[in-house]
């Protein structure tokens, strides 16, 4: 097992080192392998390395200092066009635009977006993946120029590690598993599971300085609050809905 | 980079060596490395070994025979059931009843799944994914006995590759990639792109035995018709109400 894949870190600093274009597209012949349905291969990335493409979209991206500062950034999406375009050119009748189809690809272009990213850091690449991408997609529609048919669902920024930090803590491997059927935990579970992430100190800083009651508060009402949530549903549905998935 | 990410296929045919335990529980604790929004790993995980739960899920995943020969099937599931009834624990008010949530955890969930199955094959064992975790999910929900806010996204069979088949054919890498923007496909580029798979032995077969005119027509009248995707596309959204993401 790789010591990249154990050791893992999001690595949101890189140096000025560009990368090589033989590498990014060994990187993409290997993620194209992965695993996908049918063999239909129902996504595209777009790449970006132009400054004043970085430029347009880090404000998409609620201005994450990645988007500017690593030299490549890739917009994986979910594609229906191309496939769509070769069934209609063969005289068969595709019926692809329904939410099925949307999960689907975005599945297998999220599939392809993570091995991508194990690719790359096997081979000293950092990565950082931006949730963004689900929230402002109609404004990343337009920027990227994607037809009907192509939804992005994942982007990441990648380059060499300036620093490499700390290794972030995740809760317990059994608290995430369960056999044959579904555990459902207990009060005493949930405290059990969660005790270690909220008594490091790095944590119970970040409770004081947002002025919360305790982690989980940290989670409601500042990161990820009810009203963006709910704001963020509709634009997505709408994205997918005017791409073409959603009749 | 490992020859198992370059050289991958996937395994449909499993000897009857069983995965110790040990080794399955590292595989998870590197999947559960990956990257996720926000630190919250909104996924689980549900491991069948037993053959009557096999037995069960079989016909779900339309007799696929994998799922009764592979010494282990694991179903990965967004889940915001356990972070849910965490903030509740906490008096924070959680707001994730929500599509975005839902699109966030299956991203998450998908990229814990993808991670698990590069580990799983750089260790020497095979997958395979089965999309029909999302055609039967309301089944699979009962049978697994999943919790509101938990739903199946990604579920794939494991064992020792019995026979290592041919690699399959992709796209040229060329056809799936964008600079800065969506260069969108002339009929020429359509038809550059698809030539070599259309050409292949394998697929000109593949149109003969099901007597189709051509592959599209494979794709868009046997294999993913508009009736069933359309179909398929109610039921998942059904769940993924019924489980409490869609109000």
């Amino acid at each position: 097992m790789p010591d990249s894949l154990k050791n893992r870190r999001t690595i949101r600093k890189y140096t000025s080192k560009q990368i090589d274009d033989a590498l990014l597209n060994e990187l993409f012949e290997v993620a194209f392998r992965a695993s996908n349905t049918g063999n239909m291969q129902l996504y595209s990335v777009v790449i970006t390395r132009d400054a004043e493409m970085k430029k347009k979209l880090s404000p998409l991206h609620f201005n994450q200092p990645m988007v500017e500062q690593a030299p490549v950034v890739l917009t994986f999406c979910a594609d229906l066009n191309r496939f769509i375009k070769w069934c209609n050119q063969r005289n068969a009748k595709p019926g692809y635009d329904n939410f099925q189809t949307f999960i689907t690809s975005l599945i297998d272009a999220t599939i392809v977006a993570q091995t991508f990213c194990v690719a790359a850091e096997e081979k000293g690449l950092g990565i950082c993946y931006l949730g963004t991408v689900t929230y402002m997609t109609e404004q990343i529609i337009d920027i990227l120029e994607l037809p009907q048919y192509v939804v992005p669902v994942a982007t990441i920024t990648l380059g060499y590690p300036e620093v490499i930090p700390e290794q972030v803590e995740r809760l317990p491997v059994a608290g995430l598993l369960h056999n044959e059927v579904y555990n459902d935990y207990s009060p005493s579970d949930i405290d059990q599971f969660y005790a270690e992430k909220e008594a490091l100190s790095v944590n119970q800083s970040y409770v004081l300085e947002n002025k919360k009651e305790t982690l989980a508060h940290v989670f409601t009402d500042i990161r990820y609050t009810k009203e963006n949530n709910e704001r963020f549903s509709e634009t997505f549905l709408n994205a997918i809905k005017k791409q073409g998935f959603l009749k």
